[in-house]
């Protein structure tokens, strides 16, 4: 899979894991502008507090680790994440504050920090077109890569969207417990792109959930190399939709690779008062373990779903209707209709299985 | 099992479930003083709806059954609860007003009416001062009866505390889902009632959680015949400790019954700013699947009681302190010092296992 223009990216072993890829490069041939989304939880990564800072200066790379989630391990551990930011800088040439980094892994061990520094020759010596190392790299308990494309013509420029994510356990959004970095050589005026990437961004990450939990680490970057700049409404328009499918299958891939997971689960919500109200909808039933349990046994269980609409606050009337499709199957469809409005929204989730408790109780 | 005095219970089977028992009362000499707390789901079923209206009066009887939530079922399943509790009334030749109702069971179905209506004469005809059968009509999944007694000598008058509960799934405070009714012989003005109460379902129902789904048929009442009344701070005293006691053993058998449960989980929360901000913290983790799937596999994941209080807006410093003992056994125990405050409390839970998600994908 080729990179879009403009970007170069990378993935080797530094250490942190013992044979696999657990170090990415992502570069930017010029400076790009970037996007960031971050977790809401208050208690962050160290990469997450530093990322938040840089993410509004025009950015030359992002780095990222997995196997350490860089998160409450020691006293130094935010100065260590700077040291780490200053060294890649300086490698590469450019400011601090050009550099951003992300961490995925397991909360509370010092990040080996040396190990990383030792490794940016050869991260940087390996750096191509070619996306695969860095897509395997910032895995964790994933089971495959995740990876999506789209082409568009734009004003007969060809431009492209890349992103990858990786994601498995403690998925829930803002943000979902996640990596995402979506590449585009697509460049608009920043008030547009931002409502893009917004728009994109609720509707795909924020709309899935795993197992509710909500990660120290999620982190969602955009980031546009400039190639191709476009202004008319119906360029505008075609990336947004291509920007919005890319996310969309990145998302679902996420909750496809759930821990555990036998299902994949379609939750539409019809007929709410509001957007907001149908999302929060949605997100009480993908968060519900007795909604998620039943589905496991193939049944949607009418009483489960009153109970957590009402656990959220949401009343509803006994003309509430429930269709279930594919409960027997792999792709589960849940529509509820709520008869109160014409508000919808999807989310995505996977149901809660022995397996998931299994892999949850034996990781660390 | 006695009740204390001015009361007397039954238990039988009416045809709502099979063989077991299903329809339980209580009824009171005189008239009662009560105290109710419901579910703050904003889908009750009609039993709380009808219990809500009718708790702030003098109470005669408390109808119960179980293997029917009453909830969700029919257009005119409100008006099917008021003829029962009617037709109660009269049989028993009080006021509607004067009884209460209260139900477990599966979502979704129509209650059975007739079957209730035409048990009164044979429930009536069994009430007596034993305990055994009513404790044995309210359960439902649950695995043995849940029972406490105190005794206590009240300014040399002996008076009496006899609590039931059932629980087993859903289970999470405000109220936790469950059924308790707490009888008490002892009388004192209102005031110190109700804030006796308060406090002790505080730190008992509301402090436990087994799977954070909240039901729609939540109901405690404790009931007192006021057959001996007490004023002085001293049998105060010792009457509000009774009474936590007694909300507390149930609250911990529902716990110790829940749904695959492997292990009793005690989360003491120190060092909080508030009692408040305590009980949150402990209630994020009480509710954290990767928490409660962490003790199922003995260990504590530092990661994720950090991720679980961040979730929950706790942010901690590096310098908390998380302490475990007995994860390899049925009782454990965790204590986080959130090193802030000097505020403490306590909440139970139980660990998440895959047979509770088997159970779960069964039931229905």
């Amino acid at each position: 899979m080729k990179l879009p223009e403009g970007f170069t990216a990378s993935g080797i072993n530094c250490g942190i894991k013992k044979k696999k890829l657990d170090l990415g490069l992502i570069c930017c041939q010029d400076f790009c502008k970037a996007i960031g989304v971050f977790t809401t939880n208050v208690n962050p990564s160290y990469s997450v507090v530093v990322c938040r800072k840089n993410i509004n200066n025009p950015i030359k790379a992002v780095l990222v680790n997995s196997g350490n989630a860089n998160c409450y391990s020691h006293k130094s551990g935010l100065k260590d994440t700077e040291k780490i930011v200053f060294e890649l800088a300086s490698t590469l040439g450019v400011n601090k504050k050009e550099i951003l980094i992300a961490s995925t892994g397991i909360i509370g061990k010092k990040l080996p920090k040396d190990k990383i520094i030792q490794g940016f020759p050869f991260l940087i010596k390996n750096l191509s077109g070619e996306a695969v190392d860095f897509s395997k790299s910032i895995l964790t308990t994933d089971t495959f890569t995740k990876v999506s494309h789209a082409g568009m013509s734009l004003g007969g420029t060809q431009a492209n969207i890349l992103g990858f994510a990786k994601g498995a356990g403690m998925i829930y959004p803002n943000l979902a417990t996640m990596l995402g970095f979506v590449l585009v050589d697509v460049d608009m005026p920043d008030n547009i792109f931002k409502e893009s990437v917004r728009d994109a961004i609720q509707k795909s990450f924020n709309s899935i959930s795993v197992d509710g939990c909500m990660s120290t680490n999620d982190t969602v970057i955009v980031l546009s190399s400039r190639k191709v700049f476009i202004k008319s409404k119906k360029d505008v328009d075609v990336f947004r939709q291509k920007l919005y499918g890319v996310c969309l299958n990145l998302a679902k891939m996420i909750v496809k690779d759930a821990e555990g997971a036998t299902k994949f689960i379609e939750i539409k919500i019809d007929g709410a008062k509001t957007e907001n109200e149908a999302k929060k909808a949605g997100l009480c039933l993908a968060n519900s373990n007795l909604f998620k349990c039943a589905i496991y046994g193939a049944s949607s269980n009418w009483g489960r779903i009153i109970s957590a609409l009402g656990q959220a606050g949401i009343k509803v009337g006994e003309d509430i209707t429930i269709q279930s499709s594919g409960l027997k199957n792999k792709n589960v469809r849940v529509v509820v209709n709520l008869k109160r409005g014409k508000a919808s929204w999807k989310v995505y989730t996977s149901d809660l299985t022995p397996e998931y408790v299994k892999i949850n109780a034996e990781y660390s």
